[in-house]
């Protein structure tokens, strides 16, 4: 069973946190067949930790996680620190198949999403 | 004339900073109609900064300015410093329109960019 973990970097403001949460939720929403278990989870600042999520995945069934850095650029966060969560969970959890996706801003659809976003700014 | 600032943190990673402009330079390419003039900025760490990208603009015709926060969520950056900036613009050039976009992770299409990226992750 896959799971899907949207690992942000946390915030201060709640309402930031409640963002990402939210998405993760929506994500569920539309992802029940390739992912029946989704969650949110922050790299600090805010709870749930993404290995406190790995942990959560793995006890619900999960032997496939895939992590998905919501970051927009490749510093440090995303290039090292969630790397070296899911290496430490890979020691953890051997039987377990991890995968860390791309972060988010190299995405190609990326692209799309900024040209709609500059559309809808002239309307 | 429009011009389009895409509006980024700004990172001490010189490759975070190059990852904003050359998304800005494949937005110029892609927007040509409706954006004459695009450029990558910064808030803070890198240059040029959202208010030199302003005056830039301005100073190559410009009527219409619009900045698209390339943040994922609504956190101080996007909430204030970015509306600030722009707001003391308008005071210093009146004769130009000046729009901030919702910050991107406010995008409808975000959830579409998502579903892509944990989609590629299993193959």
């Amino acid at each position: 069973m896959n799971a899907l973990i949207l690992a942000a970097h946390g915030s201060r403001k709640a309402l930031s946190n409640d963002e990402v949460m939210n998405l993760a939720d929506k994500l569920s929403d539309v992802s029940k067949e390739s992912y029946p278990i989704v969650a949110g989870a922050f790299l600090e600042l805010a709870e749930p930790s993404i290995e406190d999520a790995i942990a959560n995945c793995i006890n619900l069934g999960a032997n496939k996680v895939v992590v998905l850095p919501y970051f927009l650029n490749s510093g440090r966060h995303a290039a090292e620190d969630i790397p070296n969560i899911v290496n430490a969970a890979k020691q953890q959890y051997p039987q377990v198949e991890f995968v860390v996706a791309p972060h988010l801003g190299s995405s190609e659809k990326m692209l799309d999403l900024l040209v709609a976003a500059a559309g809808t700014a002239l309307n």
